[in-house]
């Protein structure tokens, strides 16, 4: 099941089978897994020594030293400034993840804007870029030259600031199979666009090495989420909410993309079979009734409205009647939505994002309503819903940040990478 | 996450973790781990010689000889008849799984029947019982009293055949937590029931000290669908159809519970949210729309009819107008509701269980049409709408299965357990 963080820039190891492994095999295998367990450890600390992290794992100090040393000549590990010791001895040295050196970068293509996003290894926003256009009806290639120099832009700004991209992954508003071609993506009347082939060909020379990955934008969304929560292995759904209505499912810490990658289509379940009719092409799917354009019609408002959630925050902030049924008439149906969703995963909680994150406040009680009328458990297991941590960068922050994360997980794919990198890099020097 | 085989009376072996593990913890994990690869290879060969094995596994022939000779005296491998060989030589014997001994016992409480039934390893079907009544407005502890008598009566059955109940599952028709208590069961009335302990009070002196675990009726049947399922890992929705509508959601070969084991209540997603109000308290359910009552009050038939699946089938067979229109309007609502679940977990097959199995030629146009009409996905990645591979005995073969796979699954803890059962036995006796 495809259950993974979405964009992968390096595969992580196979489960470790214990039938006919060599010694040699064993070893690596072990080194590689000690790699990742000693660099868990201090991207949870924070901030560790090397002699806690061998009381935290179990190795010896001799073993942590070593491992240390060649996450530090990798450059995904830094020593912070030695924090003073009151006793005797020598001050022991902080070990954290490096904020300079190798990083991700997290591309959005949505339907009425691109953007543009790096983080550090330790999950920091380093450069942000957001370029508002329609992108309706426009060519994909068109679209993807676009972002090529938002990335290119990106990219120069994080060398700027001692960041080296180390791959790249591209939210998309539609569905994407396991190869990162995109089948469809309605609200951009886009049908099977290899949108990593095409960026990678439109990006500028120092980026073109990098893998490119694609993903759906919801399901990076809900990624960034998941990465924020402060519990670890949380289950919820976070609802997308844009000109397209999406939804990335988390269970107990890891993304359902689905068999195939096609899960989380929440904007096409059915509020009613006999509703509006949907960009789909059925009728009465939630995105009919609760898509940022819905809402903005039931409001009264043309559908385009420049920042579409802050007016309607501030009109139901001032009492505007108009507006306070639209949010609450869209409520309703993301509560029937969200309702099926927990009938069907047995998520927890429900997460508003994108233009319904800061529409929380009107939109809350109405989805708690519906999803306690209509699901058994909630009588017991009650389910909280609440906005989304992240805002609009959402998407870009989960991508970026999934490329850290496949470094994070098997460092030691990395270091070989990097390794090569740097042999090809003297080859063609001398 | 809760995607395992739902009734287990082993628990599997944790995922091999390559750090700081002594040699004595390695060799006990790697006899473990080759003693459930060869017992695979003969499930699934259903009959091998041990050259064949080690050929299959990549073990020596002595590995592969000592492995076979703790699992035949375990009980759990036979020796088939030799197949006389053309050439020179010895003829090889033939390895299958056990058809005596070890077997599990599969329960289900449904809301007008009880059943048992006993699988042996092979997963073949040796025992059936099934009681019909109404259990509504029925103490619990009434209900488990009959169900006892029923696994008492399944137990000395199998005995007469040469097989020993190694767990029983049980199987109800409602929410089941993570420690196997009945938090609800709509269609029963029943509120935090503890069926286990209920049970093992309630049955005979020789099934006493077999573990009891509980499961959805569902999860059990989507198993059942699973284990008869010609493909490797397939990815659908099983649909029950009982007084109560419910679903086994499984992906790439794995039922999927839900993170607290309360998903797949199909039977709770909206089809309409001013439609006819359900037993749960809200309207528009899918069990208001397509459970056996309401197809059979749509039909013009009495909610009591006897063997209602079979009254409606040769009743559409004869062109029955009333129930004609009555399977088209519940094929629509769970096409509306099979939708929803292809939208949101990406399932490429719908299973159509229960009641309405039999009724599949007259329900599947309708569903099939609502699923492409109300999924991006169908232009490309068509679904299928099947009848369920197993009829009413769907949920006592998937419990009784997921006995028998716990064993096949980990032969080393059955072994020890059974070790440990023998060493009882003679102190006991001496």
């Amino acid at each position: 099941m495809n259950i993974f963080p979405a964009c992968v820039i390096v595969k992580g190891m196979a489960d470790a089978a214990p039938v006919a492994q060599n010694a040699a095999t064993r070893q690596r295998n072990l080194r590689e897994a000690n790699l990742a367990l000693v660099l868990g450890h201090i991207a949870r600390a924070g901030s560790i020594t090397r002699a806690e992290l061998a009381t935290a794992t179990g190795l010896t100090r001799v073993t942590v030293s070593g491992l240390v040393d060649e996450l530090m000549a990798g450059g995904l590990v830094a020593e912070a400034a030695p924090v003073p010791r009151t006793g005797a001895g020598r001050p022991a040295t902080g070990l954290t993840l490096a904020t300079t050196g190798p990083a991700g970068l997290g591309l959005e293509i949505n339907v009425d804007y691109l953007a543009a996003g790096v983080l550090d290894l330790s999950g920091a926003t380093r450069v942000l870029r957001v370029h508002h256009r329609d992108q309706r009806g426009r060519r994909p290639a068109r679209v993807v030259a676009d972002l090529a120099r938002l990335a290119d832009d990106a990219r120069a700004a994080a060398d700027d600031e001692g960041l080296s991209v180390a791959g790249i992954c591209v939210g998309v508003p539609g569905l994407v199979n396991g190869n990162g071609l995109v089948r469809v993506a309605p609200n951009l009347g886009w049908h099977d666009v290899d949108v990593a082939t095409a960026l990678r060909a439109a990006i500028g020379q120092p980026l073109r090495p990098v893998a490119v990955t694609v993903e759906n934008e919801a399901n990076l969304a809900a990624l960034a989420e998941l990465h924020a929560h402060p519990e670890p292995a949380p289950s919820f759904v976070y609802i997308s909410g844009e000109i397209g209505v999406g939804a990335g499912l988390v269970l107990e810490g890891r993304l359902l993309r689905g068999p195939r990658g096609y899960g989380g289509e929440l904007g096409h379940v059915t509020i009613n079979p006999d509703g509006p009719p949907c960009r789909c092409g059925a009728r009465g799917c939630l995105e009919a009734y609760a898509n940022q354009e819905a809402l903005l019609r039931a409001a009264g408002l043309p559908p385009s409205t420049e920042d579409p959630a802050e007016v309607l925050r501030t009109r139901a902030e001032a009492g505007d009647r108009a507006v306070l049924t639209a949010l609450a008439d869209a409520g309703r149906a993301l509560g029937v939505a969200a309702a099926d969703v927990v009938n069907l995963v047995d998520v927890d909680t429900i997460v508003l994002g994108g233009v319904f994150a800061p529409l929380t406040p009107w939109l809350s009680d109405p989805v708690a309503r519906e999803v306690a009328a209509r699901t058994v458990t909630s009588s017991w297991a009650p389910v909280t819903v609440r906005a989304a941590a992240l805002g609009a960068t959402a998407t870009v922050v989960g991508a970026a940040g999934s490329v850290v994360r496949a470094i994070l997980d098997a460092p030691a794919t990395w270091l070989a990478l990097a390794d090569t990198g740097r042999a090809a890099g003297r080859e063609s020097v001398g």
